[in-house]
């Protein structure tokens, strides 16, 4: 199958099919998918041997195409972490069931009874990298909502991802869920991606997960609806009538408790009035967890003692998902806002305050998924929120915008009844 | 300006000065923001001599270049045209403002209170054909949701479309919204679409409203999150069980009380226990209603009287938007939905039966916007609905589904409050 043609012919066929199978998963109970993800997570366990030797080989594989430390991490499984899996779809069990919710319903004048009801979007592709887990869960939250899925995994799982997909669909024998429901494309070539994000009328979402690259990839070239996911900027602006040590506090959680991760911040914004006092001693704490620092102009001339490299436009509009902070002094909560709205990404954004109006003032007009007052950024996650699951953070305004548990992965139908009703 | 560059330029400056108008409106009250739309309905009598003489030309250029009469009427402004235009405005200001509502509010085990509030997306671009009357509805939905707006009109309008704008944005005179809310392309190059539906960071939403070919367009080439709206090739099921009469009543209200909006039905699927009965006495009312039939060759063969031409594949994928209508016989109520889902394009489908069983199945499968019980799919409207205002029919699943009213232009932020949480 080298020819594009007959690979595009592929891919298509397992979009058609989690479509079709997408028909069966509309109609069935709550507790008819539940059943068939416990037996998912069961048969996960009891494939774990060929799931584990799987991981195995693509950590080699890996390893020899000497891939980061970093992604050889995320990569990597044992039976740990597929306990963690399997309790993960233990709880997509547990959540409430969106699905046929009545979201509104009205009578008109002409005795039309009009109801909004929740109803799955049938076939989402799932587009992601190297990180299996985003196998099992993705498709656990898909069959809950009454979706089928289509998952598109990075290159280095490809044999992770192959064996968990053939125990999800083990599992799903003798359920009520069919088997195409869940649909993975053990192929690399990137025109597989092409092929799913153009199956318009086929597949009906696009969720990208992963770097930059990828997800502007997939915004460029789509034209199935896309939930963008995940690239965040974030900032922290510490105001003048900011409590010190909440503001100490959260500025070293926000950015060195898990660097690599979106809701971390990029950069710190700062007071002018806290220039001489409090920043650089918060500089100095930073560069003790090793947190590399780009400063403008005035940051540089109070922190004479601390290495520091100068910021540049572009250290402004980085992600750098890593132990490297911008800082930047601003001269009042004015000019942290235009700052946010420059450069951000509109992921997660924090003031530290004891000034309500100023912190009012913030949180109304940042333009962000999640905008705090006096707490960390890295509250913004579904299982944080309280949502008991999280398929991405959505840094889009349309359909869903910030963490996404069930009820984003649904939409809605209008059922409308009536007794003979024509329009005059 | 006849550089592509200079044109670029030119486009995504009137959407940065929207964007830019758009940080004022999000923090305007309701107050304030009916005051302005009353203001811009004033404005638009008082300039009702200028915008009658604009559209004098935009008609008799259209005649000059020989329009059909169809889209020349759509083009066509009176002051009886007008002051409906005025009146939308006055009905938009009575309606409620969806901005700011709390849709969710929650406590965490860790102190962290989180909301969910509805907030502006910020800058919208509408891109539209010929009806001038789009401009004002447009202008008026937008604004009341606190959102700015970039409005690109089709070239017929265009002289119409300039002094509209100029009416609504002198009604801004003097109140609290800024005249740069409301931006037009006063330009009618196609490469203007193709820039603001690129405004990615700039422009939050697109939304067209329009034939087949612009929102083709626009999907295949928006990066912007875009709203797919209005094409409908609706169906109307008749089954075996159906009340006769009201089968009837509605089959002639839904393809001919007005043929060419989206609402109207294009394929009527008809139980084969009809066949000899009921088919050929509506079949013959249909031709004396000026409908021309495409018939399956079941219906060509119960109906030797009635001039009727054999459908073919594509008749059953059309959008008529005509007194044209594809029939055809099918075996029970699943063929009518396996074809329905194949076929339609999700926008309006209706059942008519007596039989609750089949009708609740038919609501269940049939995947679209809005499914119907014994009642016409012409009631699929924003008005109809009871919403007060549309801004257009949503096809797609993503956000909105079904006509959108003023909540549909609206997008949601968290608001956390905390007293120095990290995580930990």
């Amino acid at each position: 199958m080298t020819d594009t043609v007959t690979l595009q012919a592929w891919v298509l066929n397992k979009a058609k099919a989690a479509k079709k199978a997408s028909h069966i998963l509309a109609t069935l109970s709550t507790e008819e998918k539940n059943a068939a993800l416990l037996s998912m997570a069961n048969s996960l366990w009891q494939h774990r041997k060929s799931i584990l030797q799987a991981n195995l080989e693509d950590i080699e594989q890996a390893q020899k195409n000497q891939l980061p430390q970093a992604r050889i991490d995320r990569l990597l499984l044992d039976e740990k972490r597929l306990q963690q899996m399997i309790e993960g779809l233990h709880q997509i069990v547990e959540l409430a069931d969106p699905v046929g919710e009545i979201l509104e319903s009205f009578k008109r004048p002409n005795g039309l009874q009009i109801e909004q009801v929740r109803v799955p979007f049938g076939a989402i592709a799932m587009i992601y990298e190297s990180r299996p887990n985003v196998t099992v869960d993705a498709a656990g939250l898909a069959l809950k909502t009454g979706n089928a899925i289509v998952l598109r995994g990075g290159k280095e799982a490809l044999r992770s991802n192959d064996q968990l997909v053939y125990a999800l669909q083990k599992g799903l024998e003798s359920t009520a869920i069919p088997l195409e429901a869940i649909q993975f494309i053990d192929r690399t070539e990137r025109e597989t991606v092409d092929f799913l994000i153009q199956a318009k009328g086929i597949i009906d979402l696009v969720i990208p997960r992963g770097g930059a690259g990828l997800i502007q990839h997939v915004i460029q070239k789509s034209i199935v609806p896309v939930i963008e996911t995940g690239v965040g900027n974030c900032h922290l602006y510490i105001d003048k009538a900011a409590d010190l040590d909440k503001a100490t506090a959260i500025t070293i959680n926000a950015k060195t408790q898990r660097p690599s991760v979106c809701n971390a911040i990029e950069t710190l914004l700062v007071h002018e009035q806290l220039v001489e006092t409090w920043l650089p001693q918060v500089l100095t704490t930073l560069t003790k967890y090793g947190v590399e620092i780009r400063g403008c102009h005035k940051t540089q001339s109070v922190a004479k003692e601390i290495p520091l490299i100068p910021a540049t436009e572009e250290d402004y509009r980085a992600e750098f998902l890593d132990l490297t902070l911008a800082v930047k002094v601003v001269s009042n909560v004015d000019e942290a806002i235009q700052h946010i709205n420059q450069y951000g990404t509109q992921h997660s954004e924090a003031i530290i305050t004891e000034d309500e109006k100023t912190a009012q003032k913030f949180l109304a007009q940042v333009d962000a998924a999640a905008v705090y007052h006096n707490a960390s950024t890295r509250f913004t996650d579904g299982f944080e929120f309280g949502f008991g699951a999280e398929i991405g953070i959505s840094t889009q305004k349309l359909h869903a915008r910030g963490p996404m548990g069930l009820k984003e992965l649904t939409s809605h139908k209008y059922v409308i009844r009536g007794t003979g009703q024509i329009r005059t």
